[in-house]
């Protein structure tokens, strides 16, 4: 835990986000569920990368966690030993307008296997 | 070319298109590039695959075309040697409302490199 809780998280600026990097890290079942998740506790809601009870595995966990942050799509932050996850609609809203709005509602058929 | 235009092309029906493949499909800039250009094309516009002037080696470049096609973002068929192109616009109009028109404004700024 102390090393994890030691890695830098690394986030791309807002003006770094890339369209095809955000398409290709919302183009995932199990990131998009995170998404959706994320954007139903609103603005400033966060969760824990523990308690979203995904279908796979702790590691392949982290890896969609990892390359949704990379992406831009959501913001972590370590608080003691839990990771937490933020959606960052404000920057995402701005650089892409209207991807959002789009994807959530698909992304909840794809959660809910349409 | 013979064994080329002999392929089956195989098209997913309207129903079966996923957004999670779909959105893959356009997370890359050369496909993003093809799909810019086929809907300069309009509706009934088809073009065909040696036309389209991208940067990367035609083995590459028809992979992308599979990828588009199988995601069911274009409609290919084989006339004589050409292969030709049409983007799937209704069908993934209906399938995915607001996508496409929201994707092409976009890739049109990563084809120009933003």
């Amino acid at each position: 835990m102390a090393s994890r809780t030691a890695t830098e998280l690394v986030h791309p600026e807002r003006d770094q986000l890339r369209f095809t990097t955000v398409l290709a890290a919302l183009s995932d079942p199990v990131r998009l569920a995170i998404v959706v998740r994320l954007a139903d506790l609103g603005p400033e809601g966060e969760q824990a990368c523990t308690t979203f009870e995904l279908p796979v595995s702790k590691s392949t966990q982290s890896g969609h966690f990892k390359v949704l942050r990379e992406a831009g799509v959501i913001r972590q932050r370590d608080e003691g030993t839990r990771r937490l996850n933020r959606l960052r609609r404000d920057d995402l809203d701005v650089r892409f307008p209207g991807l959002l709005d789009l994807v959530i509602p698909q992304g909840r058929q794809v959660v809910s296997g349409r």
